[in-house]
């Protein structure tokens, strides 16, 4: 048989370091631990719509049950040549060749961060995980504050600065990460401001990664939506997947378009490699439900246009609630989340004990049963009083509610949505007062 | 509307280097388009058993194809479950809390290329991933030979050198890669032998990881498996997936087995962490199908059987066919692979302009359309005449035909496999003659 050898006393290796968990899905965990522990709790902190499948996408993934080999590792012909009528539907005309499918948005835009020269500018507050990666790819990252307008994109003047400042430093900042709309904040940066940031990237000669994943997710049809791949194509890979218009984040669908030119082809080339090597191909059978998803049928757009409706309704709601406490939010515009600041509230907050984001946070927790993501994990100043709060988590808990609701011309008065709302009022009022 | 910048003309931006695909993607690329160009080849190059799906695993991804939501980053509790009487009926006793399943043994690969510390040993050849995923996480990696006995492993004298080597010009090798059985050899390493490089991972206290995805491809269960994991537990990580042992390689599902001590569980945490930033989770779907997989039902366990006596039988035929031509090559006794070498016909070879790999590999291809994939690509010496070839691309190329080559008792005697066998014969004939 075999010989056990007992483990050696500890020797000079030394102890791994433990990294971090992405802190939605630590927060996920505490908020099991508490919920197991007996506590009744609204979670509003992960960034997921909690909504069912849609039929015709489970339709796909049935039918595609059989395709067992490998693919390629760009994605199907069929399937890229959907995510390209995709992007040129919404005025970027695309070849099939710029386009890479993947399991998720999050390995493409890892993999980006591996073949991109130099360091990165995200925007602050932004989603989680773009400053983790940028260190896993061995980047420095700097983030700049986003404007009072919208957030998802840099102050064009502070990010001006902010490259001075970067460069004069050593460093070498040569890709921003834009979010359109935008997880936290819920907004969606205006054409102007995206217009200044392209003539910003212009000058600077910057790369960026607009990650347009809740670009089906603005609420209302006629907010206008400029791309910055629509003003500066050569210099702009966008990513996108159905996630978060689709519901379907545990399907892990992703899209990436990248530039036309010589070197936008060298930079999916790069990505390819990675692929090849780091998650080979996106899964077959989801291959089947990427291509119907982005070749958007007709029924497949009334899902969208609903859902979308749905979320804007719920978070202008849940906005309302936070404004008339005193916080001051932008109002939501796009994705399922509200991004308050309760600093008007700072000396009520203070006399209690709450000073920074997270004490925020946890009073939040503690005091209402509210799960939130305390602005600081989001990369913003610890000492504001800011959170985020996914409000998609009030659809109700069962499928059959979240069809309610999605079906509903006035969500807002179905009991299970009211009453996850009235808490959220209790809570909020709960906590200035 | 937009303004459309036009592109500037090149500027000071360095154009970006384009980096290698995956060599064996790379070939199947050049397959398909001789393929398109009208040539008539037999694909040998690509490490895929070429199978279908079995009904109960396609029942599972049915089953779960409603499920939508994210999962937890690590999987399912329950097909950690299943994972963990996996590991604990092949004589390593396991705990669900010391399991992750993921898209795939390659993503976790990278992400124990990203956390572990130090530098790489691999065995050459090897699969061709090791290497670029070590290069990604700025890994320096370096490989050594494989023995007489079997490949997937260093030749311990060597291995020792090459770290006192290593280590006397400034490197730090900490973790050494055991393919178990091989990925390009089609061998398995004998306890004795594991036993050996185990001792040695206490002596000069490495790391190993132990990539047993083949592990349920030996092809006579008589034969002896021993892993490090059982030897070494405490420094051992193991991974596995169902790509290959159950032909779905386009359901992308791994899962590996962390120590139980702490700095084991550390390491899980840190694999955790990055997977939380890379990939988020395995689908949800393919949990379900992992969770019946894992738990091996009786008759998951006959089909299991049937394939791998189906991929012995094979490649232990074109091993005879090689080997009566008169190259050297080690017996295959697990996976689908045979990796003969041809330098006893060097001087035939020489005499046609054969005289690397390389040309070997194209020789094949041009002369009978034979694709295989060079010995360098895999890391072997260039000036070597070797090549690994899938011998698992010979049963048939539609599911009926796979169907009747995986039940008949006599797979060599079927029209479609002794066919191909005829033509790998015929093709290495004109080689040597």
């Amino acid at each position: 048989m075999t010989t056990v050898v007992e483990p050696t006393p500890a020797g000079p290796s030394p102890r791994p370091r433990v990294l971090p968990m992405s802190p939605n899905l630590a927060l996920n965990q505490r908020v099991d631990e508490r919920r197991a522990a007996g506590e009744d709790i609204l979670h509003l902190g992960f960034g997921e719509s909690r909504l069912p499948a849609f039929d015709g996408l489970v339709d796909r993934l049935v039918a595609g049950a059989r395709r067992n080999a490998y693919g390629a590792v760009q994605g199907d012909a069929t399937t890229r040549e959907a995510v390209a009528g995709y992007f040129t539907r919404r005025r970027l005309p695309t070849d099939p060749g710029q386009v890479v499918v993947a399991p998720g948005s999050k390995p493409l835009l890892m993999a980006l961060n591996l073949v991109l020269p130099g360091d990165l500018v995200i925007p602050r507050p932004a989603w989680n995980t773009y400053a983790p990666q940028a260190a896993l790819a061995g980047k420095h990252c700097v983030s700049v504050p986003i404007p009072a307008q919208a957030g998802g994109v840099p102050d064009p003047a502070l990010l001006r600065e902010t490259l001075r400042a970067e460069r004069r430093a050593g460093r070498d900042p040569r890709t921003v990460v834009l979010t359109l709309p935008d997880n936290p904040t819920g907004t969606l940066a205006p054409p102007a401001l995206v217009r200044e940031l392209c003539a910003l990237a212009e000058e600077e000669d910057l790369t960026l990664v607009s990650d347009e994943i809740y670009r089906d997710v603005v609420h209302d049809p006629a907010t206008p939506f400029l791309s910055p791949c629509e003003v500066v194509p050569h210099r702009t890979v966008v990513t996108s997947g159905l996630s978060k218009s689709l519901a379907v984040g545990g399907w892990r669908i992703g899209a990436a378009r990248f530039p036309a030119d010589e070197r936008g082809l060298a930079l999916r080339a790069n990505v390819l490699s990675v692929a090849s090597e780091m998650w080979s191909t996106l899964a077959a059978p989801m291959q089947e439900v990427a291509r119907y998803a982005f070749s958007e049928p007709p029924e497949l757009r009334a899902h969208l246009a609903n859902s979308a409706r749905l979320h804007g309704v719920v978070a202008r709601a849940v906005h309302g609630v936070l404004t008339a406490a005193g916080a001051d939010c932008r109002p939501p515009t796009g994705a399922f989340y509200v991004y308050p600041d309760f600093e008007p509230l700072r000396p009520v907050l203070t006399a209690k004990g709450v000073t920074d984001s997270p004490s925020l946070a946890r009073e939040l927790l503690d005091a209402s049963g509210l799960a939130v993501l305390a602005g600081h994990l989001l990369g913003d100043d610890p000492g504001a009083l800011r959170f985020k709060a996914a409000t998609s988590m009030l659809y109700g808990d069962t499928p059959p509610l979240q069809w309610e609701s999605l079906r509903s011309d006035d969500p807002l008065a179905l009991p299970h949505v009211a009453e996850k709302l009235r808490r959220i009022e209790e809570g909020v009022r709960r906590l200035v007062s």
